[in-house]
């Protein structure tokens, strides 16, 4: 899992150079075609990712976007996409059952369909119409963690071919140098992990373009930690999940300067006032973060809110591999799972 | 808390008997304006009966649904709803400003819109075009329990209003007579929380329709009981979350027979082979989940899987109520929580 984390740099660079060709394909399909709906289908770590993409999407494009929930089509027998809707299927190995058949009765129905894999021979690409390689190489740890942050650039460039205004593709460019920068973290990431030793629980908190970072570092936590870790959008853990947390209660924020701020800050002063135990996920232009916290990852380079998803998951997948052996646990074999899961 | 799980019936009744005038009225905007998507926008409790919707009219409408994420409209500034588009507020005290500016900003850009709350007298009544009331009288607990199951209700009429396959209306009189019937439990559920007296963390696990009942049984331990509970779709739960369970974790579980269980059954014999600390809710037409488990909550009267959501939400409620008062807390005034929340 470290090794792979440590890839990253390289994974990111290569998927970025890969992609021009098929992703000028895609995007005349997209002007033809002017889908009026993007629904996202995915499952675990992929997932995370297709949560990242919905708030990308939505923000710089204005089109709606769904996560599909895949049931409806393989237990339910219902599928609601069809002509005018663009379904974009993520999965690192391509074979994901539920989520190629999301795919497939999309196609039948007249959906403009895309995959976004690593593996160029699964069954997802022969599925979908249009395909986006990941080149992250590879994966052999179970724990997921350089095709999450393959994934994520998919997602840029998916709101590039529908004509998002985001950033000009050559500013995605600085993104691997930053994955680099957050690497240096490793060993004071390592000597921070044993704090959390004996941690059992934890919430971990995000908003907005970080919210789906909450739900990948939790899933990090519990796959390679056996940490119990929920996740929350800082509005919705004020909304009920916030009754939990008492003295010392363990809380991972991601908590990027700019836009979300107000409403992160707003949160991390509700639970300093508790007294609960505030790790945030940070960078050098939030000082304020860094004086509630309890303790704080600090990324040596600021960048625009944007462009903070990907360099902002690298800490937080360190620590987890850190922590798993804190624990004395092998994160590339947790106990129970195995890389390829087969769902109904 | 206790009192107004078991005013549930009447309220059910008075919600369903008092929404046919509104609704008509609706039907016939729908008719109009045949949306080609449907977005629900909620926080909190609101929020798991939105979940429960989402899957309630894709399956009976094949309309598509997706679920707002109002942080875009309110922290980055964008309101992907337009035209075609019907966006679904659910408010118990219809005052969520966050909902109600998704609201606000979606019909501004011509969506059709309606509110569902309590409170017709509330922001989301002068702000949504159409307005349907759950008539569950005044909820005096934070934790929200009438006001879930009276969304819910709201969640079929919605459907039916966008003419979804669902069995006709007189069906759904079936319903607070079944939740009648649930109640009875409570002597049996409160002699059987004792045994949790002592539980920190657990996982809850839904699938398809009753999905939300997950979401919605972790909300309840999280804010009455202070238990540190997940919740996931059993497909989600394969995908990582499962390596957590080790010998006596427990997992609550929604077992309806027929259409979730191939699926369901699965993940219980894969926590069977791990020795977790099984309790399923289910009910007496399913024979096989009871004898799976740990500990099994059994409803008395079974009913088609399309109506099983409202009767088997509410032992998991009477258990929540129960294991607060067993370790030693109210839970109608969870600590840190009030009844209104207000969020950026």
């Amino acid at each position: 899992m470290l090794n792979e984390i440590r890839q990253q740099p390289a994974a990111l660079e290569r998927t970025l150079a890969g992609a021009r060709r098929r992703l000028n394909e895609f995007q005349r399909a997209v002007a033809k075609q002017r889908p009026r709906l993007v629904v996202l289908v995915a499952r675990g770590t992929s997932d995370n990712a297709a949560l990242f993409g919905r708030y990308l999407i939505e923000i710089t494009t204005g089109i709606p976007v769904a996560l599909a929930a895949p049931s409806i089509t393989t237990l339910y027998d219902e599928c609601p996409y069809g002509a005018g809707t663009l379904v974009v299927g993520i999965s690192q190995s391509g074979e994901s059952t539920d989520t190629n058949k999301v795919l497939e009765q999309a196609r039948l129905a007249g959906a403009l369909t895309l995959g976004i894999t690593n593996e160029s021979r699964s069954a997802m690409a022969e599925i979908a119409e249009h395909l986006l390689l990941v080149r992250a190489e590879k994966e052999k740890s179970v724990a997921a963690t350089k095709t999450y942050t393959g994934q994520m650039l998919m997602m840029y460039l998916l709101a590039y071919a529908l004509g998002g205004s985001i950033r000009k593709l050559s500013d995605l460019e600085r993104i691997p140098g930053a994955v680099a920068a957050a690497l240096k973290l490793e060993p004071a990431i390592d000597a921070l992990s044993e704090r959390y030793r004996f941690m059992r629980h934890c919430v971990v908190v995000g908003r907005g373009l970080n919210y789906a970072n909450a739900f990948e570092l939790a899933l990090k936590l519990m796959e390679t930690c056996y940490v119990v870790a929920e996740r929350f959008s800082s509005a919705d853990f004020l909304h009920g999940p916030i009754a939990m947390v008492e003295t010392s209660f363990p809380v991972f924020v991601f908590a990027p300067p700019d836009t979300t701020w107000p409403s992160m800050s707003e949160t991390l002063r509700k639970l300093a006032g508790l007294h609960a135990e505030i790790v945030v996920i940070t960078d050098s232009a939030n000082r304020e973060a860094k004086s509630i916290a309890t303790r704080a990852i600090t990324l040596p380079k600021p960048l625009p809110e944007a462009l903070t998803p990907i360099p902002y998951i690298v800490p937080a997948q360190l620590f987890a591999a850190c922590l798993a052996q804190q624990k004395g646990l092998n994160p590339d074999h947790p106990r129970t799972l195995s890389k390829v899961t087969l769902t109904l």
